[in-house]
């Protein structure tokens, strides 16, 4: 871990059984409550794509919304939201995706994207990759080329970035590893 | 309206019969997905708040973090979350409040905030203000106090200024009023 890495790590609290049991949460909320470290980790993921010329982040509700907002004004860019089915209110385009067990969806305007913007996803937490491969797939749909992926949180022994590569989205950075 | 809020109101869309028929919802996408558009908003916003030595700003789920977030790396304080119930992993004050049927409630983490703090509440929209005026008690159960809240649209005939009002918290300000 780095010194960047490790400054992020210590503001993370683990909380066992939430939200069910056997599972132990990564809480953010202390990371964001502190000014000095929750501007940090905006200026390491707004690094890792100052170099891509993005049109635009895109954001997986809902704690997505929060690094994706800050990422779009420090650099410039415009945002856009995938979330949950039913949420948007104009023309979707839907992704569903496999649970566990059952399924889950997710959802964009039609119009958020156009052929030729450059998009990153950005998502709190990188687990299985689900969510993060249907937001990506959904934005590729809808006509943008998805140049990166990143998370604040990346759960490698779930292997979500194996799903992101599969499906085409190779790019794929996360500041802290578990 | 001035300059300012003529540039939002052009990219705001109005969708006719969301979320239920009869209600003309006001769509902020298209603002969002407008770099220039999006940094006037942040922008303007954090101009109503440089002067009120904020220690943090309040975001309330999910739309409100989008300009919560924004503006807490803007004016360079922390990031508090208002969540819908269940889904803040740590011990959490609550708050329940009246709907048109029924009730509706939001939590924050007990750790949130302290004695001291100065909060600003911000959300997308203000309408009959129950989530606002919701929000606002709660950081003030918490400890802080709560300087401002700040909206991007109001629905001034929903009166939700005079809700907040009433509960102790007059320095309401909005960028558009409907």
């Amino acid at each position: 871990m780095n010194e960047t890495a490790k400054q992020i790590d210590k503001l993370i609290r683990n909380v066992p059984d939430f939200p069910k049991p056997g599972i132990q949460f990564k809480d953010i909320t202390p990371v964001l409550q502190d000014a000095k470290t929750f501007a940090l980790v905006i200026k390491t993921l707004a690094d890792g794509l100052r170099n891509e010329r993005l049109t635009a982040v895109a954001g997986i509700e809902s704690r997505g919304f929060i690094f994706a907002s800050a990422l779009a004004t420090e650099l410039g860019v415009g945002l856009v939201l995938l979330r949950k089915p039913g949420k948007l209110p104009w023309k979707t385009l839907r992704a569903t995706y496999q649970l566990e067990y059952g399924t889950d969806a997710i959802e964009i305007h039609e119009d958020a994207v156009k052929e030729g913007d450059r998009v990153a996803v950005i998502d709190d937490l990188l687990a299985t990759g689900g969510t993060a491969t249907a937001a990506a797939c959904l934005l590729r749909d809808a006509g943008a080329e998805v140049v990166k992926a990143m998370f604040v949180i990346e759960l490698d022994f779930l292997q979500g970035r194996e799903k992101l590569r599969t499906a085409g989205f190779p790019a794929i950075e996360s500041l802290l590893h578990y």
